[in-house]
């Protein structure tokens, strides 16, 4: 077990193991929120999710698409695109060596514009607010990338 | 080498490890379950699918979706939703070193879970039939997650 | 710190890393094209993003699906739906101790068949040439995947 402890004794590993414990729990409130809005929009796509309103009809309208529901959806999915790159090339950056500082500094942008991402989709505020939050998390992970190849390239 | 094998012959690594593996490998089986709908149903996507049935007209009644290739498809979706956050939270649950009785019991409450989704997905069964079981899953990964953030805290 | 630099110093973890990343990369590299389509084939999904083509009527005309944009977005969907088995299985099959040798022809298997796939979907190669990648990848991520399971199987 003491390997294990020690691995987790890392500044920059807890730092990691911090920030993307939070990103991951902001992406599974992502599901709540579809749950909330397709209840609240009555908007479903499963016939068995509408049995409870009735039957036949009066069940069948409630499977439809919301324009809101729909843009939550396309948030998680954004979420997913960005937040599973920075798993992977974050792990591997924080097992390459990084100076704590500079890994604090990728990880705490990544996190906050991602944050920022969600509610830029969700309010939603013009662009290019969703675009540029978008863009930062995505400019951290190609420099966390670069760091790793920089490091460990085995071709 | 000495280094990794030791962090294999963790306990709690090693049952990660193994309901990881099977909890991925379930999700791969959603791409097969697809292929196979999209062939019976006849009910493809992309035109150079249904280049062999033929050219013009008679192909292109295939390019439509299908209600049962279209549930497998949500199915899978979900699971990539919630399979990813037990993948990152799971891993840096399992080297922030718990016991392994309440390791083994949050990975198995999770696999069975997921398991269980996608039987209640694609059979399908009455409500809340899945929504308990992907409740049972979101709330097992909270918990790891929990023990993650009180373990390793660093922001 | 010792730890982690005899981790990444392990010839078979450098490889994981670097091939994990490149794929990764290339699957980000997905987001970017997509926007590119969405631009050049003015083809928008959020009514924020086409507010500088004007408001009311002209700007709606540009909230529409577009046959491109939709065939980039199921090729970086496929993508997640495979290269996150990979990431996890990958990582673990990089800690069960496989021969170099071995190892590095799965992930470069892994890597070439993804990069395949994606050109494949988007000039779009008439099948089975994205079938045969897709299978290719799907094959190489089952066989580390029984030997995970082998190494560590704890249930």
């Amino acid at each position: 077990m003491a390997k294990l402890t020690q691995l987790i004794d890392n500044e920059v590993f807890r730092a990691y193991a911090t920030y993307a414990t939070i990103v991951l729990l902001k992406m599974m409130l992502m599901s709540l929120v579809t749950v909330y809005f397709r209840i609240t929009r009555k908007a479903f796509v499963n016939p068995e999710d509408t049995a409870s309103f009735g039957k036949g009809e009066s069940a069948k309208k409630y499977l439809r698409t919301d324009p809101d529901v729909e843009r939550v959806r396309r948030g998680h999915l954004n979420d997913l695109e960005n937040i599973v790159p920075f798993l992977g090339i974050g792990l591997l950056y924080a097992l390459s060596g990084p100076e704590l500082y500079t890994a604090l500094l990728h990880f705490r942008i990544f996190a906050g514009a991602r944050i920022a991402h969600s509610f830029a989709y969700l309010i939603p505020l013009p662009q290019p607010g969703r675009g540029l939050s978008w863009a930062a998390g995505y400019a951290v992970t190609i420099s966390m990338a670069y760091k790793v190849l920089k490091t460990v390239l085995y071709l």
